[in-house]
């Protein structure tokens, strides 16, 4: 079975946490909306189309044979017992899942920090608002997550190297991608906070290095980041610059 | 086995999703926090044990036998396939976990019209951008998520009365539990918006009327909504009020 995935063509997005994941399962899979010009037409005809009894409310989503599934962590919860990249039993599936929705959780914070108000409205006309959200952001939010997923690593049995455990799942992946969408956007205050999480920064390394993920990162399927998807680099919302002279 | 629910014990909260979810289910459970002076001691206790193999990132967390299991969706997913609370196929399954994650996602931007900028500070100080993300929220988001849940039961099978089908499933307790908050917090838009949605007005009186979840909105068990949670009345956060005398 080849699965579709639809997605926004020019955008990492939420849509790229299951591109690794498809990648690193090894799955066979067509980017949908990157496929030609057709593939736009058909991510919106599934997002109208008034005869499909489990309608997505938004992409990603993916076509497994008869199965169209949607939301993001929905959808590595499917590929994940299905390709080993997550584990069988109730607890690690379990486990692995909590981890992914408190990623979701931290992504969606990451988003508003450039959309505060409204996602319908353009980024210039919330800025004031931006700025404060962002510095809470940086302050309190970031800290305090990449703390927890710290922890979460401290705590693993020893001789392992993944969140949860021996082998790379999805949060993992996932966890990859929040690292490095956070460098780009945010990458004076990445510099201050992560000397503090060590084995995160050893877990991006190693996640970059899996052979599947590097080639797929140094293929043209990998989309740079950009000012359109959910990390965003303006440096008003990241910390103020150094100052190289002293106070 | 005895369930153990934790978290905040004065309000409903991301909680109540769970409550709902064990009082259908008819399952004994205890409420910790909320069941003596310990309680809120044993909540925070799991949130800071260093001994803790898989620690919650926040509350709700549920303890069952030896498994902790925190993320709102990642509990219903589990009650779910133990409760008869959602389908036992794979694609019922999955579909059913869709909607609870797009819930979610609504519950998360209900929360942030009244905290667009920080959780870590009051209302009182972004109360400006508290009012413009609402009047999108009202103008834009609530019709968007409303709509696409009234399209998911135009399109369940005939004859079949719930979201996912003809049996209640934890997504149906969860939509009751959205629009009895939505009509605490929003209820002139409300009162507007839902002449548009008569399926899901007749989808949360039924839940309403299950006899499980009639007596446990009946008993004490049930908190009131109130300005701590996460469905807050601020009228300036509402639509403006009905002129009564004409223009």
């Amino acid at each position: 079975m080849r699965y579709e995935l639809y997605y926004w063509p020019s955008i990492q997005g939420r849509g790229e946490f299951v591109r690794l994941a498809l990648e690193q399962a090894g799955a066979a899979y067509v980017d949908v909306a990157r496929a030609g010009s057709r593939g736009m037409r058909a991510l919106m005809r599934w997002l109208d189309d008034e005869s499909l009894e489990h309608p997505p409310f938004a992409p990603p989503y993916l076509k497994a044979g008869k199965l169209i599934i949607a939301q993001t962590a929905n959808i590595l919860l499917y590929l994940g017992a299905r390709h080993r990249i997550a584990p069988a039993n109730e607890g690690g599936r379990l486990w692995t899942h909590q981890l992914q929705l408190t990623i979701a959780d931290f992504i969606g914070e990451v988003h508003d920090t450039h959309h505060p108000i409204a996602s319908s409205l353009y980024y210039e006309d919330q800025k004031p608002a931006a700025r404060r959200r962002a510095a809470e952001f940086r302050s309190e939010r970031m800290p305090k997550y990449l703390g927890y997923f710290e922890r979460v690593l401290e705590r693993i049995p020893r001789g392992s190297r993944y969140l949860v455990g021996s082998k790379p799942t999805y949060a993992d992946l996932s966890m990859f991608q929040v690292i490095a969408g956070l460098r780009y956007a945010f990458p004076r205050a990445m510099g201050r906070l992560m000397r503090d999480y060590p084995l995160l920064e050893a877990l991006h390394g190693r996640v970059a290095a899996l052979p599947r993920i590097a080639a797929y990162l140094r293929s043209k399927r990998r989309i740079a980041f950009n000012r359109q998807g959910i990390f965003r680099h303006y440096p008003e919302l990241d910390d103020a610059p150094m100052r190289k002279d002293g106070p």
